[in-house]
């Protein structure tokens, strides 16, 4: 089910199909990973973020740059919650990730879902197309980590 | 030049353009965004290495999937090298980087030319056609790691 939704979801973007999970030869590794892109995703959305609010000038094609690299990179740290990564001290991961599969997996749909609009509206060319989706965006990653993301 | 050089490479990819240069708040918010990078960089590239070697059996649409990640992540940690990102401890940078940009500058170029074919050749769909671009690859990551990078 997951990969096909995720081979779906990407059917028009870069990839033409997601692994289920990524190969990870300890915890530490995983965990390295999925930060490493939550690091990459936040610096992108951050540019889009920025033009949204007018806090940089409107660049089309920077938005389109990072709308794409948010709506590729977004689907990679959800290969990386496999068991045993809640063990380190070096994550924030809650507890919630495992004892509720079920709602972690509609946060990442939602998030899913929220990026492949972000990469139209990014398309369309205008700061007004990106606006709505900048904001979708950030209420699905605000959504996800308010339950599983400890502060 | 960069930008038209790093447009023309993408051109057939993700993005439409890449922007010249990341904007970073504080060095170490660059150090950490290309840190980031490399490591999502190692271990797609070390998905399509394995299956080179024979480690893993070797998986089209996996192939597929990592080597356009890499090919589009390899342009990221170039754009995050700017001034005053060479002072924190964290970082395994060498001097070279800032004292021959020549240099540093041709071995990215290898390296984009690399990620290119190695993407085209994982859509040819043989572990045969992977191989040489896996060698080509890792030799242009080392060719820079060795001048660039401390051990």
């Amino acid at each position: 089910m997951t990969r096909l939704l995720l081979a779906a979801v990407l059917a028009g973007g870069l990839a033409t199909a997601l692994p289920a999970a990524a190969q990870f030869k300890k915890p530490e590794d995983a965990i390295k990973y999925r930060q490493s892109a939550m690091t990459l995703i936040a610096h992108h959305f951050g540019g889009l973020a920025a033009m949204a609010q007018g806090k940089v000038p409107y660049d089309a094609k920077a938005a389109t740059f990072n709308a794409d690299i948010v709506a590729t990179l977004a689907h990679l740290p959800f290969t990386a919650f496999g068991e045993g990564t809640d063990m380190d001290l070096h994550t924030k991961a809650k507890e919630a990730i495992w004892k509720d599969p079920a709602k972690f997996k509609a946060a990442q749909d939602k998030l899913f879902a929220a990026v492949t609009k972000l990469d139209a509206a990014a398309k369309v060319g205008t700061v007004d197309a990106l606006k709505p989706a900048v904001g979708a965006t950030g209420e699905a990653c605000k959504g996800c980590h308010d339950d599983f993301r400890s502060k």
